[in-house]
């Protein structure tokens, strides 16, 4: 049986000196920031049966629990830094923990983002990450920054991730290959740092958040936040490639409110056209435009023809139903 | 029922400005940290079933799970700033949160510690706070800083939260009143945040931690980390007054190794004396001397006459047994 001591310096523990000045094993953390830049701060919890399945894979869950903490700081455009990890486990299994260690970190150097600190317990398993980024003053990507007139674009691709649920739960019937792949869309998302990052520090993007309840909810938030309205185009969205094999009903309404997209949706002057264009490039991230950013208030859905589009659509909330239907 | 939405928005936002650049409602919070200073982060998370029992009473839980980070930056020396609030509830109850979230603002109001952001899920009921600090460079307590001839010094009084632990499990049989009194100092801590702030800024003390696990284990991080040993006398250690009613081999081992205690166990050059004193007056928290820092490796444990004692103690480990026997 392992002590909640060994458990830490066997897995979590590694070389020092990273970014902090104090890493794991005192009382706090202790981290200088860079003078001048603002401190971003997400937390995200995961819990069992509730954002992934009993039994999920170990690796995948570790890169997943850092990746969505990733994406908030990329929808702030801040760089990452350092983040905590505080971990309730049914019991220290030496499989899980090194499956679960092995995805996290080797995410976490892929973004250069350091483990600091955190706690670990004995409880039903449940995954809770902060995270910190830095971001030059003024430059963060807010919710309340949207302007009418404002395109609004969307990262990578919609949808794929709300299928492989679809899959799981036995909503639609997948091939094992259709099951394959779109479920690595909800077990490895993407996060888009890099991206974020240009879009702030280039100042081309107002506002932003990442699409993880599902992109018209989470548009909502900025459209609430920004006191203004959209005008979505459904049949504009990018379309995760196994989807975009299925009937057009089902890809407009899973790519509009399909959830765990980990992508970013973000609003940006006409002007930044060409920029944002050259900065997907340079990402190597997709970046499409689907829509405008309009003084009415409401979000209009339409089809590829400026046709008001009626879909029944639900998004992802934690206290409500499961997902989108 | 309340949605994840509504909820947020009735129990945790608060009027702005606070702290923070930009508070709850964001993909990140942000914060502008102080030029020249470090930030300290800790975090915990607190299991029902684990950390407290099933059905605890909110208001105290809100106290106890800040409480609990609070300590950790008092142990740094480390003035709050704010902290983020990852909450996993089995249901969205409107009477748990008012009472959890009143518990919570009234430690946080007393501290000038903001809630900047956070999580909500459904799930089996798990707290993880993240808490953040400031602390002037080189000032920060830290756990391998202790240095051979430093006296030993505990803030407050040991071993209540332990007693009331006992009588909660029948170990013991206690009072209605006496596990009362004794439960008060379980559920409802005083982070020693003043006197962490003194201690640092002051530079009086070299080493610090917050006694959570019990005092002899807890100890022996310093010890390890500083590369050192000490002589404790246990019988020079401060009792919890109801603790102080029992008997000469309980008292002991309760207040060596309880748990729970979240005082402050710091060592301190001989020449800190009567500052400590004095700062321990200013901010109305007893510090007491119970032994020093050695260079032989190991801790001895002694009674007043300084004989060594043999006491049968186990510090607390969330993956072995319960706490201490």
């Amino acid at each position: 049986m392992l002590s909640e001591f060994d458990l830490i310096t066997e897995y979590f523990n590694r070389p020092r000196p990273g970014a902090a000045v104090l890493g794991i094993g005192d009382d706090c953390a202790l981290l200088a920031p860079t003078p001048g830049m603002q401190t971003a701060i997400s937390s995200d919890m995961l819990v069992e049966g509730r954002h992934f399945f009993a039994g999920e894979d170990p690796q995948r869950l570790g890169h997943k629990c850092l990746a969505v903490n990733l994406s908030d700081l990329a929808a702030m455009g801040a760089k990452p830094v350092a983040f905590t990890l505080a971990l309730a486990l049914p019991s220290a299994d030496r499989a899980w923990l090194q499956g679960f260690s092995q995805g996290l970190f080797a995410l976490a150097d892929a973004h250069g983002c350091e483990l600091i600190g955190g706690d670990t317990t004995k409880g039903p398993l449940n995954i809770c990450i902060t995270i910190f980024g830095e971001v030059t003053p003024g430059q963060a990507l807010r919710r309340d920054a949207a302007q009418p007139g404002d395109d609004i674009w969307i990262s990578g691709a919609l949808g794929d991730a709300r299928l492989a649920l679809a899959g799981y739960n036995n909503e639609l019937a997948l091939s094992a290959q259709e099951q394959d792949a779109a479920g690595a869309r909800m077990h490895l998302p993407t996060p888009r740092v890099a991206l974020g990052m240009l879009l702030a520090s280039q100042r081309l993007a107002r506002a932003a958040l990442d699409i993880s309840d599902g992109l018209v909810g989470d548009l909502g938030h900025i459209l609430k936040k920004s006191g203004v309205g959209a005008t979505l185009d459904v049949d504009a969205l990018p379309c995760g490639p196994v989807l975009a094999t299925k009937d057009l009903d089902l890809r407009r309404r899973f790519m509009a409110a399909g959830g765990d997209d980990y992508e970013l949706c973000f609003t940006a002057p006409v002007s930044s056209r060409a920029a944002i264009i050259a900065a997907g490039a340079q990402c190597g991230t997709a970046v499409t435009r689907v829509g405008v950013i309009e003084t009415a208030p409401g979000l209009r859905l339409v089809d590829g023809n400026g046709v008001a589009l009626a879909l029944r659509l639900q998004g992802f909330d934690h206290f409500a139903g499961t997902a989108a239907s």
